[in-house]
Order: structure tokens, then C-alpha cells, then sequence
């Protein structure tokens, strides 16, 4: 498999740690955004939305949309499940996923800051401010969640599921623009729990080959 | 089963979708977002989140998030299917159905429009051009990947999928504001196909007992 891709993006990081956590092998393949990469005619040809991260199969196949792939990823390689079996857990693990992936991250990836201070001519004050809302009311938002749930090591139960694939990510992201993680300690502790394991460490940005620090 | 939700939310109306494709019964809630009802204490009793809609199942469980909901209808009540059978189509769905619930819905929604009059103060045209550029380019990447699938009635295939449960709502949601729909010949023909089945109809948010129309 092959996995188009950017140290930096979100999205890109939840797919792998899916990888890395079921132990599938994979070629890098970095598409630089902020260089634009991703607008080239070449990752068109790949990718026809233009959107990183891009997964291409064995059989030349590519899938967009980093939950889709990481719902591939479970479906052709089962184990370790990345969902639950009943269809309540599916149901909590996936609104978990996307309370970050449908309400915080949209928010605040590349292209929409580029356009507050580009189009709308924000002030970098007002565009940090923004990203930080999103963040932080978004946060609140998972925690009051994960406070009805049963107690638990991970966002839910005690192995890593697609949920933790996009909460710790969207941490990493949160950390690079100063959000307050206070007052969410179920949060927190699913994120410290996370990154004990090596699946999480060898997936993060800095072990990418495209990071530039 | 009970339904919390609000006639002009496109994430509610994509479940209504889904319940009628289904053909289950279910009481409508209604919860007013103008009017703030979501952030109520009553309502932070049924979605600890306080977003809208939300699934209330007859055992008195709570499903947050549209995609979730409409999945664990598809796993409890199989038939019709909104994904197909095979990984491959069911990543495909997917990611047509997040393209539109991760990259231009949430733009859009109240709550970020309402940010960006309020807290960016942005001129109401400027709202308006924003609300435009997402949806217009959103669906621009959601053709190109239509192009490269096989020919459909509609978004995938000949049945209706998890991924026209969530067209069908944002192009009601851009005719309110006017987005140029021209150059999306699939696209729009899918959604053309969708409005000719009585469970669309059923579902729009005219034919909904809180519409204010």
C-alpha cells in the first residue's frame, strides 16, 4: 500500500496510526501542502479531489477521506479491530471520530486559515482566536461525552479505536496554536494512554520523512 | 424511536433520509436551533454534546452524529442497505458522504456562520461569499470524484447510499443561498434522482411538523 500524504495534516496522521497500530507496512509518499502540492496536476491523476491523505491498494485502487480508509483498513485487515462489534459501540466510537472529524478539524486545516487571512483579511490575532474556539468548544464537547460513558483507558474501552485515531491527532494540532486542554480529564487521559504506545510514537509528525521540524 | 431534530438542519434532515429509505417509524422532536434550544439543560440531559440530531434508540440509548446514526440504522435494520457489500464500496460511500459532512458542511452550519457575523464581525456578503466558496468547491471535488466511478443513478450505483443521505440535504442548503450549481452533471443528476423517491420527499424539511418554511 501506499499512502499519499503530509507530515503536518490531521487527517493524514489518524490514517497513520491506523497503520501503525495494525501493523501493515506501507510506502510514504509526502505531498507537500503548503507548497501546493495537492492542486498538481500529477496528484489530480491520484487523487481527484485534491485532498490529502490519498490510500493506494495493492490492486492501484485509491480511497479518500481518512475514516473511510481507516473503515478499510478494518474491514480488510481485522485485527486489532478498530471498532467495537455491536452496533451501540460502533455507533459511540464513530460520533466520537466525528465530533473532531465533522466539528473541530474542518474548522481549522490549511486551506480554510489560509482563507480567513487571504479572502476575509482577518488578523492573525482573529484567525488564532478562531482556531482556538473551534478547538476548545469542540474539546468540551468530546469530554462531555466521554463523561457518560463507562470509565475507560482509551475514548472508548481500553484498546485504541478510530476514535483515538482522530482525538490524538487533532491534540498534536492543538498543541501548535497554544488551546487550553484543562478541565478535560477523560480527554487527556485517553491522549497520555494513546501515546504510551509505539503505534502512536512512530506515527507522529516528527518521524514522518517530510517533516521539516 | 425518537428523533431530536430541526427541519433546516441538513444533518437532521440527513437522517430522516435514512429513516425513510428504511421505512421505520420514529417520533419527531423537535429542537430549535435559532432559538437555541440545543444548549438547553434539558437538552444537555439528552446530548451531553448539544448538537443536533440525535437518535434516540427504544432501549433509551443516545447516538450522537448524522454518518453514526445512519450507520447503526444500517447494522440494525439492514434493508434496503445504504452501503454496499464489499470494502471497497463501502469506502467509496463513505468517502463521498464525508466529503460533504467533513469538508463543506461543517463551514456552514449556524453556529459557524453566526461566529463569523458576531465574534469576526464579517459583512453578511462576505458570509455569503464564504458560505459559496465552500459549497461550490466542495461539490466541484465531490463531481470529480463521481467522474472517475462507474455510471450511476445515483452517487454510487443504482440504489440510494449513505452518501445521497448527505447530498441531497447540502443542495437544499446551497439553493437557500444561491450557490451555482452548474458544471455537476453527475452530481446534480444524483440528487435529480433521489427527489423523485417518495422517502426524499417525505424527509424535506417543507413536509417537517417544525417548518417554518
Amino acid at each position: 500500500m501506499k499512502l499519499h500524504n503530509y507530515f503536518r495534516s490531521s487527517a493524514s496522521f489518524r490514517v497513520r496510526i491506523a497503520l501503525e497500530l495494525k501493523g501493515l507496512a506501507y510506502d510514504y509518499l509526502p505531498v507537500h501542502l503548503v507548497k501546493g502540492e495537492h492542486k498538481s496536476e500529477r496528484y489530480a491523476a491520484v487523487s481527484p479531489s485534491g485532498l490529502v491523505p490519498a490510500l493506494e491498494t495493492d490492486s492501484g485502487e485509491v480511497i479518500g477521506q481518512s475514516m473511510a480508509i481507516i473503515e478499510y483498513l478494518d474491514e480488510t485487515h481485522p485485527e486489532p479491530p478498530l471498532l467495537p462489534k455491536d452496533p451501540l459501540g460502533r455507533a459511540r466510537v464513530r460520533a466520537l471520530a466525528q465530533l473532531i472529524a465533522c466539528e473541530i478539524h474542518p474548522l481549522n486545516n490549511l486551506r480554510v486559515l489560509k482563507y480567513l487571512v487571504r479572502d476575509m483579511k482577518v488578523t492573525e490575532e482573529a484567525k488564532n482566536t478562531w482556531y482556538r474556539h473551534w478547538v476548545r468548544s469542540g474539546l468540551e464537547a468530546y469530554e462531555a461525552e466521554l463523561q457518560r460513558l463507562p470509565a475507560s483507558t482509551f475514548s472508548f474501552g481500553d484498546t485504541p479505536s478510530l476514535a483515538d485515531c482522530c482525538l490524538v491527532p487533532q491534540i498534536f494540532n492543538g498543541k501548535r496554536f497554544d488551546v487550553d486542554f484543562s478541565g478535560l480529564p477523560r480527554t487527556m487521559a485517553a491522549f497520555d494512554a494513546c501515546m504510551k504506545l509505539p503505534a502512536f510514537q512512530r506515527a507522529q509528525p516528527s518521524n514522518c520523512p517530510d517533516n521539516e521540524g
